[in-house]
């Protein structure tokens, strides 16, 4: 069994890696880092893995995760940066689930995140998780910066298009996320009693996760590309879709084989039949990703819809999907959990 | 007092109407015909009016509507106008809540609506009932299209861009409703178990609010306009938010000045201050269209959102206001109530 | 018009108290307190006011209350009982919707809420602030101690059954609540990630409300009652539900008829038809009371439910009922609204 | 592999079963009946399905069933008893996930389910399948009748204290479920816009649940019990609470020991510690059971909580759980998934 740690296990990602992992067949869980919960049982915090979890959170200073084979982070902007480099010195696989390693150009990050960037060294060795475009570079990475919760949806849903040249320079991702995607902590703005009924955007005016869409985007592209990302904030727990907006160069290629050819091999990239939307709940609690394509009145606009859970394929999901192909496991394993309908 | 009578009173748009009818000073509400729940008591369907409305729903052959001087129709598509000749030549003005009168091209609405239109002599005399643009016509008009929820938010959010010739043809509009717009007819996609905690886009190849939306905005166009109209299902029961994209012809313009002063004299037009975005739940209930304005990165995107009840501002609070302006009463007579929130 | 401040005006039940006052026709709002919001907008905090207010919060030291005619304080345990008798003293009418004078005994008071009490020469004065109960003494109060939402709606149900003798002493009180009653205070509980799709009891060894429902109850018995309390949450903004279990000494008593006329001139307390079960979104934004009343199988047990809105019946809209019994103005002044549904 | 089939699996019963049994290792799924979707891929219906099943469904006149060595059926009240004793005959296993089986008197269940029982021949050989009460039995049981949702909750909450003669034969049952207890047929009072923002008791005359408890735990009562259940329906999909309500007899016992000991050894009871109120997200998605036990104020009152998954431990989990006693698995298998929190 590889031993595993987690850095961080008191957030909505925190528990969600603790769901997936205690069911995988190759792990074992050794080690949950938290300081503020230091000495408390894990099972108490989260009553969901009474039964499954044994664990108490240790603090920091235990080391405890010197013993670990692959760590994950799952901690607020700025801590895994600091981390990291021990880690990976001990000989451990370093999986950071923050944004800390995912731009390659530390001063980008330092702007969109209001900090020094205290190890821009290791950005260049940092592969990006995102399974379906770095598979190869994944089978051996040692720092691995998974892809944010709104990036997977907008890359998976929008790649086919720019790499196949289809689309012109300006596209709008229209992006709808449930709240658990703000993370547990304390908070007014995201109490149901203002959360739900209601649906609004926010950071119109900028989003950190513009910037790392725009960096995987750019790669397929051939011009520079003029990219309109909002979020909107949803009255759900779980749940992503981003409704991207683009226009055809080309109105005569069938859209629909092209996403069914492109992800044909991908285990967790789901083309929906012609003429069906996704809808967020078909994901809850699952590693998948899925796409419906439509080209409205057979006009030059695409309009190509994509659906994941924001804690699975967008967080621990997928975090796991990185430790699977790193590890050279099969790449479903342990996640291959149904959603939950209803 | 003004005799009023409503037509189709089992819906949401009718039990909305009955809320705000049954508190409007200038109007005493006679009759209310259904078919279906003839001789039964308006309070033992709708329990929320019980202490208000004290009348039963009456048979559309007990001739009731014949005494009223204003009759709304909250019916499906293809009824009211069967029914608007009989009652116009009765005298009555006639305040339509459904799409038979809205489109000015019978042709367009029998290809959208999938029917015949039956009385297309009357689509000329039918004033569009949005009063931000129609407020002088519907003054006179005793036939009123009142419109629909989604083109009211759309148009009342890109008119000020369009009539002042800042934008280019390309318009993008992803909406969001909550699930009180799918009506309170028997379903299972509508059901709590099927709705709740997911978001989904429907009808991406063409809603029938398409044309409407397009028929308002094209007037204050001066080339085709290529409009793009994505609605979602989102996880509530009221509100619209639609967030609308566009690029702008001239990026110097002051959006949010121009916004301010354009809506300045509307009493239920509420420009939100520069950054701040509308959310549903600030016009829960009430008759307002809040609209926020940004221009992302100070890029050459205006990204317009805007917020109403579907069922107020959408539907019966709209229709109350334009009877408010034709019956000559100030226009929010009976409609300042402030939105439920939380 | 009369003059009325507002203390406290940035919780939940503040914002109702706006969102009722602004529209009754006669008072003019023209102070509202908030330490930590002084300066701000009310409407920049509250967008559901805009257009409604124009007010900023006003720190405690500005005296505007000086000029008050009526003072309602909407703050947080121990505050009121610190600003009543100046209050008092300068000629207001204080309305307390918080728990500071609801209890006759100071000590009481003092075990449940965990601090000593400051002004225990008050209680004898304090009127206890369910009209339903104390409409007579309502008309001369100058200090008005709201009833607490679960106080009212229980009170409501029991009472007829207490004050003509029909049940034993022992008494089960089922109650939930929607998450607003828990307050606009940052938490973590109250996340709507965490508190929707889920229900649970809380305070299950004691309640808060357990002593005043007590009191309250207990002086419509003939020997001591043996109550159990055991509030719920439930997964919504508004509206609580109490489901009471007794036992009849007389299971030959018609209770439908006896609810029926012991509630038959109450404006707001309205019995349901016999077998109607009462739903809280009847009453959401809205001052009613609903009950229905069951006797399942016929047999000795009375099943008596309650509805309310806990922001409306339960704190806001109650104390307005109190003010306008106070001022001698309709009963019903400002408080018309019909319920929101859907 | 066990080869398994389900009759009706269209609702969500239906689908819960699926999927469950698509990662049961032990199990082969080869056919799922339903008339009305005959030909129709499973997985069209239910797009959470796609990719783990290939499935079209099937007329119950393809006989596909004869092959299966385990027969689940899913189906309303009335439709189980006409088909199990062919299948019986045919030697499958029939694992009933309805009422048919469950009452042992033929005319107490015509009385409230308002129909003839067409197989009361059946019920002597029919086990309870309540893997709790019943582990012995199921393990030789060819027809198995799994407990309802309201039953299992309440018969666990409550068997420790009857079966250790604790409490008086007066018990109140308060039970709240989601609304996918409803089903998932067409309906106006399950409509989203219906059912969220609100709570009602239903069905408070006589729930068909009553007599399932009253016969589950009369076996454990020394004289007639007296029992008072009053379901609610709370504004969540998923997620039973049942706050049971007794006298205690004994008030010295200690009774969090002796749920701790009376389930010490049951896999999917899981008793909470002192003084925590279990909560219905903890188990979504999972088979546990959990359960809170109260004494306020230490007084003579019994609060007993308990929570489960209505369609998982109420219904399609259990149904897995007797399976695996009955084929002589470990009783764990296929069903260790985490509750999906948040």
């Amino acid at each position: 069994m590889t031993k595993v740690g987690i850095i961080g296990g008191t957030g909505y990602t925190g528990v969600e890696l603790l769901r997936l992992l205690v069911n995988h067949p190759r792990v074992e869980l050794i080690s949950i880092i938290s300081r503020q919960q230091a000495g408390n049982k894990v099972a108490d915090l989260f009553p969901s893995l009474r039964g499954h979890v044994d664990l108490a959170f240790q603090s920091p200073q235990d080391n405890a995760l010197a013993e670990c084979d692959v760590v994950f982070s799952a901690t607020p902007s700025g801590v895994a940066m600091q981390q990291a480099a021990a880690l990976l010195d001990g000989g451990a696989v370093f999986i950071d689930l923050s944004a800390d390693f995912r731009l390659k150009q530390a001063s980008t990050w330092e702007h969109w995140y209001g900090q020094e960037h205290s190890a821009p060294e290791l950005l260049v060795q940092a592969v990006y998780g995102l399974p379906e475009v770095n598979r190869d570079k994944l089978k051996h990475a040692d720092l691995i910066a998974c892809a944010g919760c709104y990036p997977t949806a907008s890359q998976l849903a929008l790649i086919p298009l720019l790499d196949t040249g289809l689309i012109d320079n300006d596209i709008v991702i229209d992006a709808k996320s449930g709240v658990s995607g703000a993370g547990r902590g304390e908070s007014v703005d995201n109490l149901l009693s203002e959360a739900s009924e209601s649906i609004k955007a926010y950071a119109v005016n900028g989003h950190r996760h513009l910037p790392e869409i725009l960096q995987g985007l750019q790669t397929y592209a051939s011009e520079p590309l003029l990219l309109t990302f909002v979020p909107h904030l949803a009255p759900m727990i779980r749940g992503i879709l981003v409704s991207c907006y683009t226009s055809l160069l080309d109105s005569s290629a069938d859209l629909q084989q092209l996403y069914e050819n492109y992800y044909a091999n991908e285990p967790f990239v789901d083309v929906m039949p012609a003429g069906i939307s996704p809808q967020t709940r078909s994901v809850r609690g699952s590693n998948y990703c899925r796409i419906g394509v439509f080209r409205p009145q057979n006009g030059d606009k695409a309009v190509i819809l994509a659906v994941e859970d924001n804690l699975v394929k967008g967080a621990a999901g997928q975090a796991v999907q990185c430790m699977n192909i790193r590890m050279n496991w099969p790449e479903v394993t342990g996640l291959e959990q149904v959603a939950l309908m209803p």
